[in-house]
């Protein structure tokens, strides 16, 4: 298949989980609150891509939510294309993707993050994932949230649950802290060859996260919670915010290529608290 | 003199100097709100220093403030030796310090921080540096604190003052936003050679500190504040965890060399905001 299909196919995909995810959201907030959405340009000099980045804040449901787009392509910057597999040598490059990352007001729902992307160098591959995020132990949650993980992977590979999970298991985790980040999930880079195959997984991973995240807010909607509840999660919070800021990949991809600072910093809290 | 002489002379003054700040402080909060003292060791099973940190929290004044002791001693990993001078051949190291943060409740009294530190590897040096982080604008404040400093400076080296300013407005710069942290102040590393001099400057840099801090409390401690202008805070203290987590190489040191974590994240707001 032609390159320029494949981008086209994937940024249209992408565009369109936006449009799915944040109606799903209105719908969870009884279409009372609303996305703010803001376009964006890479190069106000020439066409360099850019994205859309829509958050809704201090809903019912949403504290904070942050449902990105984006269509980028230029040049790595030199100090950043070494770390680009297939852009050391060539440092142009084309890229899209959609994350997604949900700041619940109640404590007892989890946040929830959810990316996946499209990168061209010399290569052209998919990455992504998913994870969630309690400030409180739910079993249950994290079992059925397992499960549907992997039933969605061996739909595709019977080896693609236990690689990915571990994987997330090992990029979600505060080093410093010498704790996860969360319960888990899924998380691949790098995936290459085989576009077709890969892409159908790719949709699958963003059509099963709106059944999880649809599945677990409504889980737990209406369950009472209290500040000491509350306390937990803003505490929980600051771990996610030291996470994005010392760690996250996407973060660093953002800042050093010259993506858009409030759709990459979208990620962070609204409000977080060190103990 | 003897490097041990050095070592004792320094680590013995930043120890002091804690002890100062943390009776001022009381003092401030009318001796009605402690310091919890934490003691802690770099290593479980062998001796390689340690420290103790101070925190105090909901203040009158201080809504938190973080007061660092620590010497510690021992071989820097593998990794990290390549960005220490002096250190690439011979990883072995000895290192004490006082870091100070200060998160003020009354919104118009900025952040403050200052930190000095004595450095051994095959070299020695001294680093350090004190700034100002306000969220409302006072220009007179800024003129003062400036001031202050360049008296100071002036009163070691005509040549101290612009160098350690740009130095300081260069370090504490947020690229992502392209915007300085706060009102700058001074900040200065790798001052090595002449120990007597550079140490008498560097205790100077301690002392008017304390100066600093007393004056910019006193001037404001009874001035009414909004809901707005403490939302302001709010997401000025986002931009500071930002600068800690993305750049701030004291918490790289420490995160890196098996400091204790408590005391290296100690200088995280206590409760911030992302819009």
């Amino acid at each position: 298949m032609d390159l320029d299909i494949k981008k086209d196919l994937t940024s249209s995909w992408f565009k369109t989980l936006q449009d799915a995810f944040c109606d799903d959201i209105k719908k969870i907030e009884n279409n009372k609150t609303d996305f703010k959405s803001t376009n964006w340009k890479r190069n106000k000099l020439k066409d360099e891509g850019g994205g859309e980045y829509r958050i809704l804040k201090n809903g019912k449901v949403f504290e904070k939510v942050g449902v990105n787009f984006s269509k980028v392509y230029g040049k790595f910057p030199k100090e950043y294309k070494k770390n680009i597999p297939g852009a050391e040598k060539n440092a142009k490059f084309w890229a899209s993707g959609i994350s997604v990352v949900m700041h619940m007001k109640n404590p007892l729902i989890p946040a929830m993050h959810f990316n996946t992307r499209y990168i061209c160098t010399t290569y052209d591959w998919f990455g992504g994932g998913m994870d969630v995020t309690p400030s409180k132990v739910d079993k249950t949650e994290k079992k059925d949230f397992h499960n549907i993980l992997k039933k969605m992977c061996n739909r595709h590979s019977p080896h693609y649950y236990t690689k990915y999970k571990k994987w997330c298991d090992e990029y979600f985790y505060l080093h410093h802290r010498k704790e996860p980040r969360g319960i888990g999930g899924i998380f691949f880079d790098y995936k290459k060859n085989n576009f077709e195959e890969n892409f159908k997984f790719v949709r699958d991973c963003g059509v099963t996260f709106q059944l999880i995240f649809n599945k677990i807010i409504q889980r737990k909607i209406k369950k009472k919670w209290t500040m000491k509840e509350k306390e937990r999660q803003y505490v929980k919070r600051g771990r996610y915010a030291e996470f994005n800021l010392l760690y996250d990949r996407g973060t660093k991809f953002g800042l050093q290529t010259g993506g858009n600072i409030k759709a990459i910093l979208m990620s962070l809290p609204p409000k977080a608290k060190w103990e």
